[in-house]
């Protein structure tokens, strides 16, 4: 699949957009005045594979608070604020490394200048985020009074305008929805008319029964056409999971490049073998291996290996006696009760 | 979106193509040769939202059992036959809706012609499946021995002209692989190619952790564009859990039209309610819930009913006290420890 071409530029120490590889972004939930706190959430969001964190800065207190969690943190810290210019103005001087911030919002001219002013004497780029629930009124009665794909575009069109007025173009943008249609469509739209970065995301998608299906939808769509930078994942709860999904969606679109890919099947009525016990053991081994590495755990001797000959390595089962296979070529037969073990073994022999 | 317009023809009781809704299969693991067992396998599936449901045949003593199996399934039954016409031919006179064989592999045109005369014969509609790991070894070394889109279509496209040949159009095709950017390719090219009807499914996803977010982005993303007919999840495990996630992923594209939608925001430094504690109480409560429903639970009082205003009904958490909502508008205002327990009250209402 051929990617959309974006315009790029640095966050912190991450590239964004041109030929930068897809980055995994997270927002805490902590307090943001409580600095601890707030740093022990993104130390663990970094430890699982995120490289952007976005901290809410809804006042004062907290913009202070940045200074030290901008000094301390592993990653990239983008500074989210709604209305209050001040507090842009305070998160830029305590150090972070992008805004989210919607120049449309801030009350006036000379407000937005005073912002983009600092963001271009210390290269902080600035993401628009729109999302349907916020589309402004004048825009929503274009379209019967609901949000729409084209309402989402032309809200984000406004502030980029503002931007681009005052000659600004470190732009990210997102135009989220908890509507996956919409969501789709509106970045479709967006991704012709600029070539500003865009930043993937539905919102509100839910808990993780319903989140992890909705954002692999949304997010996996746009990427399978080339269109998005950066991703979030949304879920309700601790936002360390969200990583791991998200590493799931570029992994499964081949932009994610470490760690494991493990294959099995479904079973079917053949299968002699306790493969999803199997499948668990093996997940759970290899869960912290980093490098790339393409595992299949099949229910048939007979056709597992070949079925799954682009995997590095790989068992099969059949009845009382499996095999280890690599590339489609077998390398051992083994007894079922030491399938799992010699694999494993295997691996290790492989990755060191 | 628009959706590609395909031939249309009924498998047992199930419109499958044209302007049809999109149905969910599923693939028992028990042993075919329990009819028992299996059956009460597929009920579990039918029960859960399952319309279609295949089942391997490997042997005579399954074919036999699909009289009885066939004779009570509350789903039509399709018959997953490898290399035996014999098998094809009992299994569509035990009674089965469809059949999934590849008829180049059978072994020659005298027995292809006796499955198709049957299946004519019996109205049986066939489907084509191919896979990434039985790609046959000469289209394989004409893409340097590997794989591909290209390779999944030519594979099929060999299976559909000996059933064109013979006049036989009730044709589904499937091309599956672990590879999900392959497969979303092989299935956009061969969209373009026939107006058969298309089952989109990504194979040997792996379990849950894995195989979720893959299927996710495999189907949901050539759903998004319009193509595919039937869908199969599949999960190494119980072979039921795939439903829910099948039902997701049309759900999130606005193709499944019963049950919850569940929208709730990620939280975040602002949020001062247990927001995820009150996700789960209320996506469990209302779970088995069948019409639809848009249900948001947000974190914010200020913004949320406002941001959902889309859903039908929500609530929003403040600081001790939180808001009902319905379609944005706030209807009632209620102490935190009674939020949830008002919402369900007032779900149950609308419901009745």
């Amino acid at each position: 699949m051929e990617r959309r071409k974006s315009r790029s530029f640095l966050l912190g120490s991450v590239g964004i957009g041109g030929d930068n590889p897809v980055s995994i972004q997270s927002m805490t939930n902590t307090d943001t005045k409580d600095a601890a706190k707030t740093l022990a959430q993104i130390n663990a969001l970094a430890e699982a594979g995120c490289e952007i964190v976005r901290v809410t800065v809804p006042d004062h207190e907290a913009a202070e608070a940045l200074k030290e969690i901008c000094a301390k943190s592993p990653l990239p810290v983008v500074a989210d604020i709604h209305f209050d210019y001040h507090l842009a103005l305070e998160a830029m001087d305590a150090g972070v490394n992008g805004l989210r911030i919607n120049p449309g919002n801030i009350g006036g001219t000379s407000k937005v200048k005073a912002v983009v002013k600092k963001a271009k004497e210390k290269q902080i780029p600035i993401r628009i985020g729109v999302n349907s629930g916020s589309v402004p009124k004048d825009i929503l009665a274009k379209y019967d009074g609901h949000p729409t794909a084209m309402g989402l575009v032309e809200s984000a069109m406004r502030h980029v305008k503002i931007l681009e007025d005052l000659d600004f173009h470190d732009i990210k943008i997102s135009l989220k929805s908890s509507d996956v249609p919409m969501m789709i469509e509106a970045y479709r739209i967006i991704a012709k008319m600029v070539d500003y970065p865009l930043h993937l995301g539905v919102t509100e998608a839910g808990n993780a029964r319903h989140g992890i299906v909705k954002s692999a939808v949304g997010i996996g769509t746009l990427l399978a056409e080339g269109i998005g930078d950066t991703i979030r994942v949304s879920l309700t709860g601790d936002p360390v999971e969200e990583i791991g999904v998200a590493k799931q969606i570029l992994r499964s679109l081949g932009l994610y490049q470490k760690g494991v890919e493990l294959i099995s099947c479904p079973t079917c009525g053949r299968t002699k073998i306790n493969l999803p016990e199997m499948v668990e053991k093996i997940d759970q081994a290899t869960a912290k291996i980093d490098k790339p590495i393409k595992i299949a755990v099949m229910g048939c001797a007979v056709n597992g290996p070949g079925e799954a000959r682009e995997a590095d390595i790989g068992l099969a089962g059949g009845d009382g006696l499996g095999v280890i296979f690599k590339k489609g070529e077998i390398i051992a037969k083994v007894p079922e009760d030491k399938l799992v073990e010699t694999l494993l073994d295997e691996i290790e022999k492989m990755l060191n």
